[in-house]
């Protein structure tokens, strides 16, 4: 299981990504990290703490900052260390990417690098509440939504909850009650497509069902109105001092893609290294293809 | 200071009602509630309690339940508690109403009864963060989105903001990002015009923003995410034990009309009932006509 580690991701990179992958190398036996970024900077922060064989570098020399435009700066710069990681995943030198990264250069080098096998790409989070864990999507990936998106992503979803070991997962679509004719044309229409999709649809849900569980396993919606309830949600719950989610999935894309919080701690990339080693293990991709396999109607021989 | 009350609004009707009329009666020296609803009913639950002069009832016949249609059940229901309210207001006999029934009903007989004075209505919620308090809206009163709306909401959430105290408020549009150009079309275009309106605008604002406070005194969005988010965020503060807010003013009707959550407890409508003292005193609506009126372009003298 080989994991490609954005070297240059995050506010605490590239110390935090270096103390990551020794952590992961320590903890996390299965894995092999290719810490990818410029070799200079890897080599001086790993000298004299007794680099593990499990621990690899893969030269990038172009960094995509904070401020910059993520979708135009990943088409100009071919060797960010955004790009590299997805492209070793292409390649099959690695098994899975984590970039800690912003986090739309770091969808629009997944796009650009792995292809797409969705429509949309979406990401997806976890949300740990005291009912269990809640897979939000779309979390940001696509702002705009359709009711094909929200079908396709729910498809998504479910499968990745499953492959989490979520059996059977109940999918409920956020809206502003949980009423069916509840929301704006765009739900009224998805509730009636979501109704119709091979899913265990379980109706609406609120804006609450997220944080505290219980109703759904996975929570659809467009990753407009998911992105400002996580980033809402988050600064609750850590006012809470509950745990955060650290890392997002992004579905739909051909390679397994890990995002963590600009924020992240070492802990926290561990972690996401951790979610990326648990999607490989689980088949996410063979798993997300079945699904939207599945999802196309059936054509009768001619 | 005459405040028209629900008496079967919200989870504990009427009990939790008659106690939060008799706790403003303690209070809240300056306002006088009129308990609406079955006279018998109030006056059974006021029996033997030293029933204040500045209290007295007002008879409705009807109630509207949680699990009807809003809309169709206030307009079926002439006589139901949550239309008095309002017409007493619409009369003169009120100076506001407050009531904590279902919200869709009570904002469909806002509008029936009071009128519009905005295109569309708004939910404005005030959230207390360490950084002070932050004007949400709407936040669920409209769940479909346009420019025009946003702006106008825009306008309204400043001036009802500059009602609570906040002098030349900054107001933020919510999105995914604070950089320009972020966002679904919806948003990119709110922008510019909001840009162009006369209000002190900060640009763009993010989920967290709304729970943590400093960026802005005024967040706007459509009624479909700030509905979603406000339930999240509730939820996060719940289990943080912080305060939540408990009413929403509705804006853009001709009155001040208060609703509460379908959970308050009679502290919480006594709360309420100081919201809309508190709007009244501030002479809320002529602060809000004569905002929505600077927002129209000058027309030149022929």
């Amino acid at each position: 299981m080989r994991v490609a580690l954005d070297l240059m991701g995050g506010d605490d990179a590239p110390s935090a990504v270096v103390d990551a992958a020794l952590l992961v190398a320590d903890t996390q036996p299965d894995v092999e990290i290719i810490l990818v970024g410029p070799v200079d900077v890897a080599e001086r922060l790993l000298a004299g703490r007794g680099t593990p064989g499990r621990l690899r570098l893969a030269a990038a020399s172009e960094v995509v900052g904070m401020d910059e435009d993520g979708a135009r700066a990943v088409r100009a710069k071919k060797d960010a260390t955004v790009r590299v990681v997805h492209r070793l995943v292409r390649d099959g030198e690695a098994d899975a990417a984590v970039s800690t990264g912003p986090t739309g250069a770091t969808l629009a080098a997944a796009v650009l690098d792995l292809g797409r096998t969705a429509r949309r790409p979406a990401l997806a989070v976890v949300v740990p509440t005291a009912a269990g864990p809640v897979v939000l999507l779309d979390a940001g990936a696509t702002v705009e939504g359709s009711v094909e998106q929200l079908v396709e992503h729910a498809v998504l979803g479910a499968a990745y909850a499953a492959a989490l070991g979520l059996e059977d997962p109940r999918v409920g679509l956020l809206n502003v009650g949980h009423e069916p004719g509840k929301g704006d044309p765009l739900r009224r229409e998805a509730f009636a497509a979501l109704s119709a999709a091979p899913l265990r649809f379980v109706g609406n849900v609120e804006g609450h069902d997220v944080v505290r569980g219980g109703k759904a396993d996975v929570v659809v919606t467009d990753g407009f109105t998911g992105n400002v309830l996580l980033k809402g949600l988050e600064a609750g719950l850590q006012r809470a001092g509950a745990d955060l989610p650290v890392s997002a999935v992004l579905l739909g894309v051909d390679g397994v893609c890990v995002v963590g919080h600009g924020a992240a701690s070492a802990v926290d990339i561990a972690a996401c290294v951790g979610v990326a080693a648990r999607a490989v293990q689980q088949r996410l991709l063979d798993r997300l293809a079945a699904a939207l396999e599945g999802q196309q109607p059936a054509v009768a021989a001619p």
